[in-house]
């Protein structure tokens, strides 16, 4: 598989992309990772590198789509930034994946705009997948956040290609899909909902009913299908309350003394488990579905960790056909409903 | 300040919430409680208890709404239910508030047709006093759930609200109010938070802009505005993710042996009390910001000292005349928009 890596315009850029690739190109031999940036700064920093050169190349592109660009504007105007030059040669040429931890709106105007979308898909949503804590198999958050209006088709169309992802890529049977809702019962929910329940209800998948938000970590789904608008309040209200309790496990730890103290380091291999399940290092990204070819977006402060775990998880998808895999199931949905 | 207490309806009744009143006269002389349903059981429950009886009574009411029955139905139809019958004498009589841990949409359309709203406010929303772990001084949610569709009007009047209440209630000087949004940046949002950013700017409200669900529990806001749909995927997904983190983090402890097990026992008041502050018991429920008078829905599972707490809360509501400064709030903003 050849992944393109947009090397330029996260936080940690380039120098943890860069490793996070010859990590990736190390553990999985499959792999070709392209380097996407400033020829010159990435041929220095892999100066004195040990690495496969056969698999490893470089794309040169002297300009950087910035966090403060305007999505839009960056995507037509920045001709020459890394990002697009990226995604042009992934549209136009042999490569089966991009990946980027840069300006999270340009990539979603640019998988839409420069690798356009797939026939009959109205938005292209970005779904990261979620650790399940109890059972760590994952579930996909589709749409995490790339579309605060939706439609109810749109809603559809997510859960289609949602359980079409967790069953190419994650070897799931006959993936769980539920719709986030503020209750179970199939009457609750908003405008919104309340139809895209329906129109759930008329697909081949395995729709299972609503799903509250306090289940999203449990795998009792492997699909939750959410406009962009609540999966985004899900994800960082999640995110927010496990900082804020590993915030004030610290204030107590300091307030109870010695013996708390002495607990902390008895206890701290199991906390740092924890810590470490609950990193968005451990997630790898989340890909833009609807998309024509695989496009991942790494998360803005991504480690070398953080981008190998993006580039397998964009070669994994490649590997498993998923851009196929969507368009036969929203086609045969399509078939279905004449 | 006289209290009424519905002691049916919800899943440890009557004996919590009786125990709650007597916890809660013991605790706050000035206040007056009102034990509404059946007579024979409650009255049958009090023998052998020690209290004031000057402070305490029996309000009849043979029937009961329980968590089945249908919201508007249950109201219309079972008039001699402990909820109808409390609601009613709180609308027409000298009390100043009512809790109920019952049915929480039978409670909402009670408030509204029976106590009735304010008037111009178009619907009642379910506002709990969430924890602020760092500060612990609290951040009132408007809407946690009443109203999943709303308008940018509707969102204003929760501002104006959460503003009044924390302000007479909290004693906040200058409450800080936020909008709950998928990003800070003013341009951020659906279609709905747009609108209710620009009306939120033209309010004399300390408006301070969009505010992330990660920073829900950071005591940054005061308030937090969002619709009742958003509200409650929010505070559902910080629920779930703290249920999860000790429940992983148990899992953690039993495979870590001996060390991690006696680890657990030096830190485990640190961890009970970071257990205690996540408690839904210490919120005390959530009020009806909206109606004429106090409506306080305490949680369906409360415990005695959730009941307490809920009854301290809205005799400390009463005491702050929270209605006619809501009602003050709500016309100056109108009379502003002249």
């Amino acid at each position: 598989m050849k992944i393109i890596l947009d090397c330029f315009g996260g936080d940690n850029c380039p120098g943890s992309a860069i490793d996070g690739a010859l990590l990736a190109i190390a553990e999985d031999k499959t792999l070709n990772v392209t380097l996407c940036g400033d020829e010159k700064t990435i041929a220095d920093y892999l100066i004195g590198k040990t690495y496969d050169n056969s698999r490893l190349s470089i794309l040169n592109a002297s300009d950087i789509i910035t966090n403060d660009d305007t999505p839009t504007l960056a995507i037509r105007r920045k001709k020459d930034a890394s990002m697009t030059v990226g995604l042009k040669t992934l549209a136009q040429e042999d490569y089966d994946g991009f990946v980027s931890s840069g300006n999270t709106g340009a990539l979603l105007v640019g998988a839409s705009l420069i690798v356009k979308r797939i026939d009959g898909v109205q938005r292209c949503s970005l779904s990261p997948v979620l650790p399940t804590m109890i059972d760590g198999k994952g579930t996909i958050l589709v749409d995490s956040g790339a579309n605060v209006d939706c439609s109810p088709e749109m809603l559809r169309d997510f859960a289609l290609m949602g359980s079409a992802y967790m069953k190419s890529v994650c070897g799931i049977e006959n993936p769980k899909v539920g719709l986030l809702n503020n209750g179970t019962e199939e009457e609750k929910g908003n405008s919104l909902t309340k139809l895209a329940y329906q129109m759930l209800k008329e697909t081949d998948i395995n729709f299972v009913g609503n799903i509250e938000s306090r289940e999203m970590f449990t795998g009792d789904v492997d699909v939750i299908v959410a406009d962009g608008f609540a999966g985004n309040i899900a994800l960082k209200s999640a995110e927010g309350m496990g900082k804020v309790i590993f915030k004030m496990l610290k204030k107590y730890i300091t307030e109870g003394g010695l013996r708390a103290k002495l607990g902390y380091l008895l206890l701290k291999p199991s906390l740092k488990k924890l810590k470490g399940i609950m990193s968005s290092d451990a997630v790898g990204g989340g890909v833009f579905l609807g998309a024509n070819k695989i496009v991942v977006k790494a998360h803005g402060a991504s480690n070398a960790v953080a981008f190998k775990n993006a580039i397998l998880r964009a070669g994994e998808m490649a590997q498993a056909g998923l851009i196929e895999k969507i368009k036969t199931a929203l086609a045969k949905n399509a078939e279905d409903n004449v």
